[in-house]
Formats: C-alpha cells, sequence, structure tokens
C-alpha cells in the first residue's frame, strides 16, 4: 500500500546538494537480541519498581531519590518481630553522561547529605558503585579519582566496579542501607545508543538484562537471614519511556521480560499532558502496569485532563516546584517533599502486596471458578497450577510462591495448545496492530461489507496457502467451525455434481434417502463442534459420555505412517492393507526428503495403495446405495491431535488422486499444519497437491487472536449461487472476520514469510531451514525411553514406549517427564504418551537445540526414575 | 484491585499546610460529548491530512507553510486538461495565544512574503479568516485593528469573522489561492481546555466538529466547476497529539471521526525519540494512518532508531536547523527547505491517492475473493457493497465514490450482528486495552493455568450474569460452541442423574439404546454449527440444502408470543394450544411491565401453560422408552435470529419449572440476550428464574472481538468429576480463555453496569432506563406498514405487513426501506420482514428516538411506494 519512496529518509541537504532522497542501510532489527541461554528467573520477594520518565530530564532521579530518603529515614520499625534493617535498592541500567552525570552517585550523596540534616537514631550504610563503563568513560574516571581499578576489556566495556561508601554509625541494631548501582556508563551525554557506538563500548540486551538479573538476585534474595528483610528496590530508566537503550532496543521493551511495575514520571509544563499520556500508552502497550504518575506542579494544571484521562484510577501525584538554582543543593526542597514520597511509597507498597497477594491467591480462585476444558479437575492440585503473569516472544513469566516467591520464564513448548508464532518483537508489533484496529474498527459486521483488514486478510490468504487453486475466503472463529463450514461447502458440491439436490430443492425437511459421508483417516481430528466430530474416527473423545450425538459419519480408513527410530526413518503400514500375497519390504528412507519425493509416484507402492484405496472406495459408489461419500477430509502430513502421527505423504497423495477421479471434493484440514508449522507455508506444498477446499486457524494470526478462514475454489463457491439466499451457505458467526483478527492474521503471514522479519525463510525454496539439529533428533531417536520420533518444521515429537494402562489418550505415564521438563524452564503438555516441541517458525534453531537438549537430558532421568521403578 | 488511595490526586502543598492528599472532584468525563443531530458527512476528493505533532512548538505550522508554500508556488500545471486553479487549505481548529500568536495568520503572511520574493508566473489570492473567538480575545481584536466586526454572543464565543486578504494579480489563467483559516481562539497561552474555562468561551466537541466538516465542504467541494480543481488541506491541531481540546477531550479523540491521515513532526532534540514514538503509538491506537514524520535536525540522529522502529514503512524527513535568532523572517529557511517539502507532498499526493485507489477499488475486490456469510452473492452488485473506513462509537464511516468521493456517518443499527455496545469512549478504553492484553499476554493457553484477565473475567461473570446459580465457567470462542458445550454438560448431568451412564461407563461406542433430545422452542436458534442445529427445530438454515447431517433433535414446543400492535401489548397463542373447551380472552395487556409480573402465575394461564407442558413432555418421560428429554433450551424473553420474537415470559417460567420438577437440566441460551441488550444484564433476570447452564457471548466483550462463556452450577460441575480424564469435559478450542477477550470482557461487564460510565443503568434497580421513547413506539405501532412491535431494553423490532412471497426468511420485502434508511445515516439489516433498531447500553435516549424518528420517516415513504406498486 505504501509507494517505494517511503521506504526511504528524507534528509535535508543545504543548498549545493540536490540530492537528499538518502536510502538508509534498514538494518531489521530484532528488538530483543537477547537469546540469553538459560531462563530469566529473579525474586518477587520485596516491592520492585521501574521509574519511568514520559521525557528526559523530567526528575526521575529526584523521585528515585525521594523514595529512598522516605523509606530509609522514616521512624525505624519498632516491633520486636520486624526486622530493624532496611535497605533500598537504586538501580541505574544505564548511564551516559558519566562520570560528570551519575544518577546512581546523585542518589548516593543526595542520601547522605539528608542523612546529616536528620538526626538520625540508626546507622546508615550507604555505596555507589558502577559496575561496567566503557574505555573512554572509565579513563576519564581513572584520571579523576584514583582508588579505581580497571579489570580486563570485556565486549568492550570495561568492568570498572568502581565503589564510594558512606557510613553514620548510631547505637543499637536499627540499620538503613543505600545500595545505589550503575550497570553500564558512557562518557558522552547523548542517547545511549549513540554513545555506545561512538564509544565503541555495546552492551548486547542479554548481557543489560542478565546484569540487571544478577544484580536484583544479589540484593533482594538475602539469604541465611532468619527474618525477611524489609527492602525496597527501584530501577531508574533513561530518558524517556521508548529512548533507545544501548543496543538500540528501545528501553520498554529491553525490560519487558521483567515487567516490573512502574512509576511514570510526567510533564507538569505547558503542553506536557500529552506527551505525558503518550507515554503512559506507550508502556500499557507493552504490558506494563503504572501504579502512579508524579510530577513537577509548574501552575498548568495538567493534573485535571490526567486524572479525566486515567478515570481516577492511577493516582496523579504532583512534586513542589524545583529550585533552578544550580547552587541550591535541593535537600530542603527533599525534607519539603517528604510527606509526598511518603504517599508515594505507600502506594507502590500497597499496590505490591495487592500484587503478591493476587498472584499467591490465583492458584485457588482459579480452582474455584474455572472450568478448564480438557482437564480433569480433581488431577491438578492447587499446588501444579501454572501462574502466568505474562508472555514476551515465546516465554511464559510464570509465578511461583514455593520458598522465595519469583518469578521464572518457562520456554511455551507446547505454543499454546500449537497456536504460538511470535517471538517478543512480533509480539509488541501485533500489540499495536490490534490497538489501532480497535481503535479504528471496534469490531464491524462482515456480509455485504468491505474493510480493509479483511480484504487484505483475504487477498494475502488466496496470494498464499491458497494460491494456485483457491478463490474466495470464508472467514469464521477457530478450526471447528472452519471445518464444519468446510463439509458443508463439500457436500454441496457433491451433491450437485451428483445430481442429489434435484430431489431436494424446495429444501423440504421430508424423509431423506442419501446419507453423506466423508472418508477419513482413523486418528484424524478436526474439532470438536458436533458436525467436525462426526467426520471422525471413534475415538475417547466421541463416545457416549462425551457425547451423546455422535454418530460418525465416515468411512475411516487406516493410514501408513512414518517416523524415525533408531537414526532411521521407517515405514509402517496398518494392519490389513497389504494383502497376504503382496511383500513390501522397502520401508527404510535415507531421509526424510526421500519420503516426500515425487519418484515414489512411480514406485509399486504407489499400485498398493491406490488398489487399497479403491476397494475401500468401492461399497459406497454408484448410484444405487442410500450411503455416498461426499467428501475426503484429512489432515495433510501430520495428524496432531492423533498423537503428532505422520502419515506417508505419498498415501495422501493417493487417496487426493482417487477421490479427485471420482469428483469427491477435497478438504484439507491445516488448522494445525498451516502457515509454517512444518516447515512450508502449507503442509499441500509438502505434499504436492492442493485440495478444493481448506481450513486455516491457530497460527493463522501469530496466535494472538482466534480466526479461521475456510478456502474454496470458485467451482465450490459457484454452487451456492442462485436467485435465492435459501441457496447461499447460511452459516456465519458474528465475528466473522471481524477487523482485530483480520489485521493480526495479515501482519503475521507477512511476517512469517519475509526474510527480512523472519530469518529462517529460505526465500528461493520458500521453505524454513532445518530447525531441529539432526544429530540431536538422531540421539533422541536412539534413547531407550524412546518408541518413535518426528522432526519437521517447527515440530518435535516423540512418542514414549508405554505399555498396558500407559498407554493412551488418558495415560499419565509423561507425567513426571513433564514436570521435570517445566522446571527447567519449558512447558510442555503432552498427549498421552507423546511429547512434542514447538517453536514459533521465527525461532532460532540455538532455541531449539537448547530445548532438544534438555530433553535428552530429563529423558535419561527419567528413564531412570521409570527403571527403578519397575525393578522395586 | 487498586486501593482506596489510588483514586486520588496527591499535591503539595508547602511548609504549613499539611493535609496534601487531596480528592478531585472527578467528573467521569465522555471523550465524545459529540451527539451533532445529523450524520457527519464531508468530502474526501482532495487530499487532506492532519497535522500532529509530537509535542507543543516542534515545527507544526512551519510545516504546513512549506507545503504550502510547496503546492502553490511549483510551477503552475501546463496541460490544457488540468485545472489552471490551485488552492491550499490551511485550518486551524483551535487557536489560543490568540491574537499574538495566530498560526494561520503565520502561514498566510509568510506565503505573502515567500511570493513577494519569487517572481511568480501566476497571480496569487490569500486570505485568513478567523470564525469565532473568546469574548477577550476579540476584545484584544477590536482594541488592536480597526475593521473588524463582532457578531452576536454565542454559546459563549464571539462570531468574530475577521478577515485578511492579500493579492497579488498576474496575466493568464493560472491562481494560485491560499485560504487561511481559524476556527476558534482564545487569548491566554495555556491549554486550550484551560483558555476555554479562564475565558469563560467553551466550545463543545460537537461545535468544533461541525464547524470543520462545514469549512471542508465550503472549501473542498467546489460546485458548478466543470473541473476537478487541485485543492490539497491541512487541519493543524493544538499542542501535541494528546493535548486536551476546548471541551477538555483529548485532540486525537476529538478528531477521530474524521480519521483523517496525518503527519507527525517529531522531535529532534536529544530525548526526542522517545516522545516521537509514543505519540506515533497514541495515534495508531485510535486508527490513525500517518503518512510521515517529520522533524528538525538537531544533529542526534534521532532518525536512525525511529526508522528501525518504524520498519522503514514510514519515511522520516530531517528539516534544517530553524534559525533561532526571532528577527530572521525564515523565508531563505523556507527556500532552502523547498524540495524537502516538494518531497513531503508528493508522499502526501501519492498516499492520498493510493488511499482513493484503494477504497474506489474495493467492491470490486471484495466480491472478487470475499465469500460472505448468509449472503446471496448474486443478490449483492457491486454497487451496493458498504465500504467501511472506520468505527467510532455507534458509528460506521462509510466511504461512497458516487458523484464527489465523501465519507458519511451510518449508525450501526443492526449492532454489526447484535455485538456492539460501545460509544466511542469505551471504543479507545477497549483498544488501549487491546493493546495492553497484547503486549502482557498474547495469548496463552488455559487449561491448568490461571492468568489475570481470564480470572477476573471468570469472577465478574459468576458475580453478575451467574450470581446467585452458577459457580464455574467455561470458555470458548463463540455463541454457537458455548451452547454445544452446554449440551454436553447438560446431557451427561441428565444421564447421570438418571442411571444413564451406567452402560456406558467403559465410554464403549457400541450401538446406543438411548437416544437424547432436547426440549426446545419453535423459531429458536441457537447457533450455526450442527450441534447447536440440532437443538433448534426445522428452519431455512437446516434443510438437506444447507446442511445433510441435521436431523433435529428435540421436542419442538410452539410458544405463546407477546407484541405490541396498535398501541396495545397483545398475547398470541400459538395454534392448539388452547384445546377446544377453553376460552381464554384476557390477552392484552395494559403496559409491557405487567407481561412481567410475578402476579401472573396465580393466573388461569399458569395452569394451561403448565398442563400443555405436561402434556407435551408426557410421550418421553418413565424409564422404558428409548427417547428421552436430557435438557431444556430456550432464548429467554427473546427469540432473536427467529425474527425477534418476544415469548410470554409466564410460559418460559412454567417451561423451567416443569423441567426443574423433572430434573431436566435447563439451559439459557442468552447470546443475543446477555449484557443489558435487553435492558437487564441477563434476561434471566426479567423471568426472574435461573437456569443451571446459561451460554453468553456477542456483547460479552463489548462487541469487540470474539470470546464466549458456558456458566453451570457446581452440581453440573461436579457430574465430571472422576479419577479419570476421560470423565472430563474434552471439548475445547485454541484461544479458550484468551486473554484479549477476557480483557475486553472485563473491561465492558464493568462498564456497562457502573453508573459513572453509563448513564442508563439505574443501580438501585440493576435496569437501563426506557431508550425508546413510548410515544413514538406506539406512533410506529399504529403504521398501516407495521404488523407488530417489540420494544425492549436495546431493541426496537417490527414486522412489516406482507403476504405471499414477500413473508419469510428469505423475502426482499423491506429492501428498499433499508435503502432508504442507509441514505438516511441509519444502517440496518432485516431478518425478513423484520426490521430492528439496537444500540448499544450506554447510547443515549435522544440517540434512540432520532433512529425512531427517521425510520417511521421511511416507513411512510415505503408503504406509499408499497401502494403504488400495487395500485399500479
Amino acid at each position: 500500500m505504501l509507494p517505494p519512496l517511503l521506504s526511504t529518509l528524507l534528509r535535508h541537504r543545504r543548498h549545493s546538494l540536490r540530492r537528499f532522497v538518502l536510502h538508509l542501510h534498514y538494518q531489521p532489527c530484532k528488538l530483543f537480541s537477547t537469546t540469553s541461554s538459560s531462563p530469566l528467573h529473579f525474586p518477587l520477594s520485596h516491592p520492585t519498581y521501574m521509574i519511568w520518565g514520559s521525557n528526559t530530564s523530567l526528575g526521575k532521579t529526584l523521585v528515585s531519590t525521594g523514595l529512598a530518603s522516605s523509606f530509609l529515614f522514616s521512624p525505624p520499625p519498632q516491633s520486636s518481630s520486624g526486622s530493624r534493617r532496611r535497605k533500598f535498592v537504586y538501580l541505574k541500567p544505564v548511564q551516559t553522561g558519566f562520570p560528570s552525570d551519575s544518577d546512581s552517585h546523585f542518589v548516593f550523596a543526595k542520601l547522605s547529605s539528608i542523612a546529616s540534616r536528620c538526626n538520625l537514631p540508626f546507622s546508615l550504610v550507604a555505596s555507589n558503585s558502577v559496575l561496567k563503563s566503557s574505555v573512554s568513560a572509565a579513563k576519564s574516571v581513572l584520571s579523576v579519582g584514583g582508588h579505581f581499578e580497571t579489570n580486563e576489556f570485556q565486549f568492550g566495556m570495561y568492568d570498572l566496579n568502581s565503589r564510594e561508601t558512606n557510613t553514620v554509625l548510631r547505637d543499637g541494631e536499627a540499620v538503613s542501607e543505600l545500595v545505589s548501582k550503575t550497570l553500564y556508563a558512557w562518557r558522552e551525554a547523548v542517547s545511549p545508543q549513540l554513545a555506545a557506538q561512538r564509544e565503541n563500548g555495546v552492551a548486547q540486551d542479554s548481557a543489560v538484562v542478565e546484569m540487571l538479573q544478577q544484580c536484583l538476585i544479589n540484593e533482594l534474595e538475602v539469604e541465611g537471614e532468619n527474618e525477611k528483610m524489609n527492602i525496597f528496590c527501584v530501577v531508574e530508566t533513561a530518558g524517556g519511556v521508548a529512548s533507545p537503550g544501548p543496543s538500540g532496543t528501545l528501553q520498554c521493551d529491553l525490560y519487558r521480560p521483567f515487567r516490573f511495575p512502574g512509576v511514570l514520571v510526567g510533564d507538569g509544563r505547558l503542553g506536557g499532558i500529552s506527551g505525558t499520556i503518550s507515554a503512559y500508552e506507550s508502556l500499557k502497550l507493552r504490558g506494563y502496569d503504572i501504579v502512579a504518575v508524579v510530577f513537577e506542579d509548574h501552575g498548568f494544571v495538567n493534573e485535571v485532563p490526567l486524572l479525566s484521562y486515567l478515570r481516577n484510577r492511577v493516582p496523579v501525584i504532583l512534586l513542589p516546584p524545583i529550585p533552578q538554582d544550580m547552587s541550591n543543593d535541593l535537600v530542603e526542597w527533599f525534607c519539603d517533599s517528604e510527606e509526598i514520597f511518603d504517599s508515594l511509597k505507600q502506594i507502590m507498597i500497597s499496590a505490591f502486596s495487592e500484587r503478591m497477594q493476587r498472584l499467591n491467591d490465583m492458584p485457588k480462585k482459579a480452582r474455584d471458578v474455572f472450568w478448564w476444558p480438557f482437564t480433569q479437575h480433581r488431577l491438578v492440585p492447587e499446588e501444579t497450577v501454572t501462574v502466568i503473569d505474562s508472555r514476551c516472544g515465546e516465554n511464559f513469566a510464570v509465578y511461583k510462591a514455593q520458598n522465595n516467591e519469583f518469578m521464572t520464564e518457562q520456554f511455551d513448548a507446547c505454543a499454546s495448545w500449537w497456536t504460538q508464532g511470535p517471538d517478543a518483537t512480533l509480539q509488541i508489533e501485533l500489540a499495536r496492530d490490534m490497538g489501532y484496529a480497535a481503535g479504528r474498527f471496534g469490531h464491524v459486521m462482515f456480509p455485504e461489507n468491505v474493510y480493509e483488514p479483511a480484504l487484505k486478510c483475504a487477498e494475502l490468504l488466496l496470494e498464499g496457502v491458497g494460491k494456485g487453486w483457491a478463490s474466495r475466503t470464508y472467514f469464521s472463529d477457530n478450526g471447528s467451525t472452519a471445518i464444519e463450514i468446510a463439509l458443508k461447502m463439500a457436500f454441496r458440491k457433491f451433491s450437485l455434481d451428483n445430481g442429489i439436490l434435484l430431489g431436494y430443492a424446495k429444501n423440504d425437511t421430508t424423509e431423506r434417502c442419501i446419507e453423506l459421508k466423508v472418508l477419513a483417516l482413523k486418528g484424524s481430528y478436526h474439532g470438536d463442534t458436533l458436525g467436525a466430530m462426526e467426520a471422525q474416527a471413534p475415538s475417547s473423545y466421541t463416545g457416549f459420555l462425551q457425547q451423546p450425538w455422535y454418530s460418525g459419519r465416515g468411512l475411516f480408513v487406516d493410514p501408513p505412517t512414518v517416523f524415525m527410530c533408531n537414526r532411521i526413518w521407517n515405514l509402517c503400514f496398518p494392519e490389513g492393507m497389504l494383502s497376504e500375497n503382496v511383500i513390501y519390504k522397502d520401508k527404510a528412507f535415507s531421509s526424510r526428503d526421500d519420503i516426500f519425493h515425487k519418484s515414489r509416484e512411480e514406485s509399486d507402492l504407489y499400485r498398493i495403495y491406490s488398489s487399497y484405496i479403491s476397494q475401500q472406495l468401492s461399497q459406497y459408489s454408484g448410484t444405487k446405495g442410500t450411503i455416498r461419500i461426499g467428501a475426503l477430509i484429512i489432515e495433510p502430513v501430520i495428524q496432531g491431535s492423533g498423537g503428532m502421527l505422520m502419515i506417508d505423504p505419498l498415501f495422501q497423495r493417493v487417496l487426493v488422486n482417487e477421490c479427485r477421479s471420482r469428483n469427491i471434493p477435497i478438504i484439507f484440514d491445516e488448522v494445525f499444519t498451516g502457515f509454517w508449522r512444518l516447515g512450508a507455508e502449507s503442509a499441500a506444498e509438502l505434499l504436492g497437491c492442493v485440495p478444493d477446499i481448506a481450513c486455516f486457524a491457530k497460527l493463522m494470526t501469530g496466535g494472538i487472536i482466534p480466526l479461521a478462514a475456510t478456502l474454496a475454489t470458485e467451482e465450490v463457491f459457484d454452487s451456492f449461487i442462485g436467485d435465492s439466499k435459501l441457496k447461499a451457505l447460511l452459516h456465519g458467526h458474528s465475528y466473522s472476520a471481524h477487523a482485530m483478527g483480520c489485521m493480526a492474521a495479515a501482519k503475521s503471514i507477512k511476517w512469517f514469510k519475509d526474510p527480512l522479519t523472519n530469518h529462517n525463510v529460505i526465500a528461493e525454496q520458500g521453505l524454513l531451514r532445518e530447525l531441529w539439529n539432526v544429530e540431536l533428533v538422531q540421539q533422541i531417536s536412539l534413547h531407550p525411553s524412546v518408541q518413535r520420533v518426528v522432526a519437521l518444521g517447527t515440530l518435535f515429537a516423540l512418542e514414549l514406549r508405554a505399555e498396558g494402562s500407559n498407554a493412551g489418550y488418558a495415560s499419565l505415564y509423561a507425567r513426571s517427564l513433564i514436570q521435570k521438563l517445566r522446571e527447567d524452564g519449558v512447558y510442555m503438555r503432552p498427549l498421552g504418551n507423546v511429547v512434542y516441541l514447538l517453536c514459533g517458525p521465527c525461532a532460532s534453531p540455538e532455541i531449539c537445540s537448547q530445548l532438544l537438549i534438555k530433553l535428552h537430558r530429563k529423558l535419561d532421568e527419567f528413564s531412570q526414575i521409570k527403571e527403578l521403578q519397575t525393578s522395586s
């Protein structure tokens, strides 16, 4: 939609230079370069807040200092039960203009000054350290002071480790401690990114995040104490909320994995309302909670519109005017503001307690009010409920109350029921797009209307997964509805082609003499609504206990499968497929690619499959019988819910060919397989043949919001054209083609297939590169606990070797393995004895390898335990 | 969740004053006080842009001036076909600090200066006017200049109508015209809201919007011209994007109904990246499109992180440093920047052309790629496709290409398939919340997990629509899935209670000897998936042509209905309900309230209903038969899709009582009726009885995003508890309890029921006030074209009197009426011959009256045409 010009930067060139349209060398930037090897893990035992500014120089450090003063200098706790020690931790991850500017030094020095004015009834121990700095900043420090030592040169930053201290000793046990720290410092008073570049001192996002995590652990996880120490921690950002950090990542993105609640220091000046509100919105857009907005009173009553905007739900705090006289040491100002800061501190402590209370209560409340799908509630004791505080890309932030309260990251390896695709960068893009779509459209109804996101999404679907065959997009809400729509389409087409509708043209509801069934594979699964269930073979989901109305309206054929076992890809025939006189021995493949190879169509096996299918279909052919096969429905390549079974693609090709030759419409259920799940945009591409109708959902929106689409050929569409509305497809849902869903889908479809945004895409092949390390996969296939393995696209799955009651969908056999993996930062959910890993289409192979290594390690532990159990 | 403290403003008080925690007198502010009587309508025939600033004083007016200069002073068009006239329209809706500050005067004066430097080969006609000002600003003008006249005092603002002109005449036809206008001016150089208050000159949002609309029509809709004039228009905002306008409404909200694309003037200073990005995000969050970001180059290379953030999709333009010397008239600077502004202008013109191209192409493309639900495509010619550019609260902005291109507002009277509730204020709140939920969670999987939005939503549902009976929330995607889940719940409960499951305990799939059916009402509708369809009586939707698998698994009873006819509410019995020997004459009600009155339970009718139902049920009672009634399912009070039929509530009460006494679980389908649709939070409240299971969707999320919930009692839940997973309810959808949906629902549920945010709620009664003017409703019920009327809560419906082929679902009889109403700004969709109006729960009765008046007027026209057709 945007002209080519738009991807350019226009820069003024004075006088002589007439060419001012410059192409910036665009580096597609991943917001999060963090690929830290170990999952984030940090304490949540004490109030910890971000201090944000809506702009630079609005007084963030004054607020931090005021809070420190309020926390450390209020009367010490008197009760014998409470600790007599208090600690305020001030962390400044990024400082520029150092050493002449040093906010951590300011807090340290100011606290010391304030302390000297009050006659403290307790001891004060204060320190300020600077951990790492650029070389030029370090040189500058060394030339000024004397007692600093510089350590080795590391990733462009010096281990400066400077430290200054100040101690005021008083009688008694009560001690107030200030720990003030700068994590990274640069010399130039410009933005951190610019300073880092100019001073050759780059700090990766992962380094900043890890160092911050380490400081939090060091200062907040006070071990060996009998009593819980009284600690308060603030992390002060640099500049405005969306100012770039040292790597260029915006700070609101950089610190997002912690998602600490925040205080926003706003702008009380003329025109300051706008910037304050916008900064607030940028923070909300990234999932942050803001507990208070604070700003200096300039007399412009900015608080009135702000409170109105915030609907009184977030308190607004005004600070007295700050003396502009540079000689003023502000100590009097701090003393004047004491009660203001006490109130702010109190708000922050209350909000913290409430958050912790809620987090602690959540498992119980969840068990009280939820009715989880696919869950036997009796098997979920309170302590196994996972409290998810947030998601950042592919990681959950999980709250744990055990021992000390903490937050820990878990990789969402089940892709939240196979929906997830976004990394942290795409998640933020989608969040902004979701706000945009809601702000622009909310939801608008679809039939007979057109609006941009729906049109764009439909176009992208037809150009992408529907390319070469589909011409129409039918939107619905989920895979199950998409399937029901597909079945209605297929049956109409079939009936029309076969003259069945003649007798029903008047849409009568008299007795029906024709019964339509689907041809489907055993082990397939197409959704939970009745229509979708009817198209699948009987299973645990379909019994009277679950669905009294299920009858199973299909011819269900047992398919041949392929999998890796002991490093080799094998073919496995179902019982009864090979008649007694056929001997077929060629069941091993030299590589996975061979399984998909076109040359197999020339093989004997093709003919074996073909005659097998023909034989099955023969019972329903002809025009005499009352039962007719009105559609073929398959999950191409992989049957998901059936246990991540890989069906021999040759068999599915034969199925398609046999049905097409009989004029039976072909439905591909790509709800699970679509959008790069298996390494190509659609599984149809892997199969190398096209359907008449296909269903998509899950990953289509990047996994952020429900939306489904049923694509169809123009011939299928035409079978609903007529003069009466009664001939139209009368199936729809309220939110058909809702704007937010279509917007998310349009963004994700483009994002996943563009090599600029998805580094895994090999453009010329239209495939993802191999994400699962082949050697590791083979290693796992050799493991004694492992029955079979499948690795394809973003999917890695294995079936545990188990017998008797340990087999099947309801098996709890894998439970201990899953539990171990969750503790190791991998959130998995099994399908009976099948455990699987799913990553997003943009995930790096490094992350996938880490997952495989963890899985392999836990398999060892698992099999040791099982052995012990067996032998005992 | 927030402590009481948080709804306060903390303000510093110097020294003496110790009480600083102030309660602000909070005015719950509606962002949009616009309730303009006529729908907005404005031309889209020429490029029209908003000029936004990320802060105040960043050079918005310099950009406007540069654009004007580029547009007016570039070489005049040479071709004989193009117009030789050009017009640049500069509109400044809100100006403070007037007259010393006047941006429209600046543009006017600067253009004149620049013109005097260039030797123009064409005439220039420039004018600057100020339309309205505060009294003090007007006095100030009058004391300075001499030739102004002030008109009457109007709404606190003077009709100043000052005007200055400047003309440079040259030979030839080519004329460049500058029209510069300030719409509202105040004297003090503070924020518009403050100035308006202090100067007693308030301008309502509706006044500002209407005046802007009028200016656009006057200047852009140039009538009587043979050729299309070359016009370019900019609307310059005041301060930053989120600075309050004169009423306090943020400007980004105030101008939202126009949704003109914009140029954002960013901040090139140190720290300016953050404010620029945040301002951009605030605009996106309100659905604006930004075609370029422009800022003054201060040498901080802010463009690099900005381009990275924008992913090169929005161009960034740098202006040369602006001379700080106040004596500099900037003319040289403008000349130096000529090519920069030419490029900016070109970007804006290109983006405009592309937008128009797309808008014009959309109907055709939509017809090519969409497959609309419930739509016979042959009946939708291209010219009837509605192009929806955006939604603002309850209004669509609809693009029309006919004659001159324009945008026109239509009230979404079908509430986009009954989903819509938000006004513009709630829409923006929801947009921010959607961004937040996506940024914080994206989507995380539900079973065995807990996260805040899902828990909050479940709690609110159980405290609200589930109060007094429900204890569990089961989430799914739409009404249809919620119903399928409800049926599974009910059947399990019934089977367990009746010992049916004993034989199925092993979940075998052998022949089933028990067939479960529902008791349901004829005309009911529960969704389009097969399971939901099976629970409804045969209809146009259920024939073989539509769903070959439908069999209708129910006992379908014809219910008595109530409606207004000729000003009176009447009761109408179905055929066969009253046996021959029963004569019942008491069929009129003195008021609608009487229909719901409890005292009716003492009437003869109760006994008549009771024995009628008992008789129906008797055929399936006992333990011998193979068919059993396993659930009652009804839409309480109103059957939506069935034609907005109001069922006698007494009859439904009797149904519930009869089933409860027989241990048949009761399902309420509140998908349409829930969340204030009928004037109470649930229709169950109107009925005065509770179900065992109830389904909700549509309005639950405020109509912004799909989500459904099935609520159930603890007894129903308990029937799924056991030791095996196989006993659990094995039904789920990928996006069960998705965070965005739950977040939207939590916000909307609270918003709709809080009298502070929904002025229609009568807190003590828990009801909405009457939205439909009773007199108007009665008038319509007297209309000769009208068969029957229902008005209840947010619903007004009428059935047109029609016969033969004009009756029924597929009827096109109402078509011309609908078409007329759309042209009158009311977007309706009929149900056969039933036309209806739905408003949101927060809609004002004034808006509802306007809708009724329009409907009444169009009914007159409609019946005249029908009469003519009949007589001819």
